[in-house]
């Protein structure tokens, strides 16, 4: 199956989903971890698009989501900037571009290592905080944690 | 909003969907009435992108789905017909293009007035059933009485 570049946009403007996981992590030295991911998710009749959407992006993995849905993965950040310059050269028409512009500046923000002080990581949570719509109770205690110990 | 024949394609393999509705109506000679619809439904922050698929279609209606969910609806015959014949040429990619094809059988059927004979309609309820992923109901407690009355 090949796919073309606008069908990718018009299909990942539906079934796509930019997220940033915001988790403790205590091995790492600032105690929490970011984990940016492009998912799309699939009932299982489907997943060769989701092999097809993986050969496309040159990148991911595809793994069952849960019972008979199964979805694409990209975790890796460089190819996260691939998939970053893909949507900035064909964007996005739905709102899930204003998801995407916020991952965007999440990653780049990694890139320069600003998750990696309490600062930059507040930062960081509070944009992810404004993306997808869902509560992210894990995420919001973890921003109040950093301000009540950020100088 | 411009939309590209492609995006539309990845679009609705996604988000669209290719429905028929069995319903009783006993004002119509046959009993029954068969409505196909084609539908996208979206978030209403997205309302824009319904009505740039309606432009593109020609066609349709965009109403409230239910709470913050707006669709597209086509039911016209004649507007089904540019439907089909666009997705005859810009084939879908997703499975969801099983649903179409048996959708495209059931609108061809309606044109050649098949669904005002008992026979005619019987066929065509059993078509429906095979569609989408769900179960259906009236749709199957209809076909049951059609089989009963049917000679």
């Amino acid at each position: 199956m090949n796919l073309s570049a606008e069908w990718v946009v018009g299909f990942v403007d539906g079934e796509g989903c930019f997220y940033v996981g915001i988790n403790r992590h205590p091995e790492m030295s600032v105690g929490y971890q970011v984990l940016p991911e492009f998912r799309v998710v699939q009932h299982q009749r489907d997943v060769v698009v989701l092999y097809a959407l993986k050969r496309f992006f040159r990148s991911g993995v595809v793994r069952q989501n849960h019972a008979d849905r199964y979805e694409l993965r990209i975790r890796k950040v460089s190819a996260l900037m691939d998939v970053i310059a893909f949507f900035e050269q064909h964007p996005l028409k739905t709102k899930k571009r204003q998801d995407f512009l916020k991952f965007r500046d999440i990653v780049k923000r990694m890139q320069r290592n600003e998750h990696l002080n309490r600062e930059g990581l507040q930062r960081i949570v509070a944009i992810s905080l404004q993306m997808n719509r869902e509560d992210k109770p894990q995420a919001k205690a973890i921003l109040a944690e950093l301000k009540a110990t950020t100088g």
